[in-house]
């Protein structure tokens, strides 16, 4: 009986650690967006570097934004969100990479005074289906802004919207 | 001014062509599923053999279905969507294929009754941003049903929906 009482109390505890509002803040004090699992979607990728597949999620004003063609900049508010997911062969059509559990959820939010220090863009990512906030303190976010510098002259975003009839 | 007439009649027409309500049926008579585009995802594949990129998307009774596990059968009224597109090298991260355009939306539709002739799921297709109906009559779902035989045990469906915490 004790165990059973145990196990149910493992239960609430995984159950409760997956559950969105109970997902700690990055360390610069970014939350994770709210509802972010029923975002539309912006684009897809495929990174052959860390074998990883990447679908590109956005708000409502990131999508109307890509839609309108107006991404650069992109508005204030603009929240986008790639979800990354480590891959594997289909076991059933081996010439197609598939995702294989879940790595990370990163979002760029666009602030152009609260995140001033990093191109008007707040970032935060959080890590694997624990949803674990990356980085050791606030600083981790230069780290995230020195692989967008190079793409300064996109709004430091690397995602062209897909095209969809 | 003529010209221009004439110019404004033939933007008006491919106005008109990429309008979601001036979609041709495909030959089967499956009519393209409204709003799509604000579909939410269930998966993401890259295909190696056609280097094509695909997003997965979902009505609301499949994206409900996936998170729930409920996949095998899908439900009656599921329409899984498929939009894939040709990739290149992503010009600003040459180690990412991105979408080069826009290939074709690719439908199931789950109807038991009406669809029995090809395992209990419609098919139908659209090529392009023009949005050209794929097959040359009716018996074109017999091509799309023959492929997806191998995976009959799994309802006749590939995707194995993306964990998301």
């Amino acid at each position: 009986m004790r165990k059973l009482i145990a196990a149910a109390a493992l239960i609430g505890a995984a159950t409760a650690a997956f559950a969105q509002g109970a997902v700690a803040p990055a360390p610069n004090g970014i939350a994770m967006p709210e509802g972010y699992k029923d975002w539309r979607v912006i684009g897809v990728s495929a990174r052959t570097d860390n074998n990883t597949l990447r679908i590109i999620i956005g708000n409502d004003l990131a999508v109307e934004a890509a839609r309108a063609g107006q991404t650069n900049p992109w508005p204030e508010g603009t929240i986008i969100g790639k979800l990354v997911f480590p891959q594997r062969a289909d076991p059933n059509w081996a010439a197609a990479n598939v995702p294989d559990g879940f790595r990370h959820a990163e979002f760029m939010i666009k602030d152009t005074t609260a995140y001033a220090s990093t191109g008007g863009w707040g970032y935060a990512r959080w890590l694997g289906p624990e949803q674990t906030p990356f980085g050791a303190d606030a600083n981790f976010a230069q780290e995230c802004f020195a692989c967008h510098v190079p793409v300064a002259s996109r709004d430091y975003v690397f995602t062209t919207p897909a095209v969809l009839p």
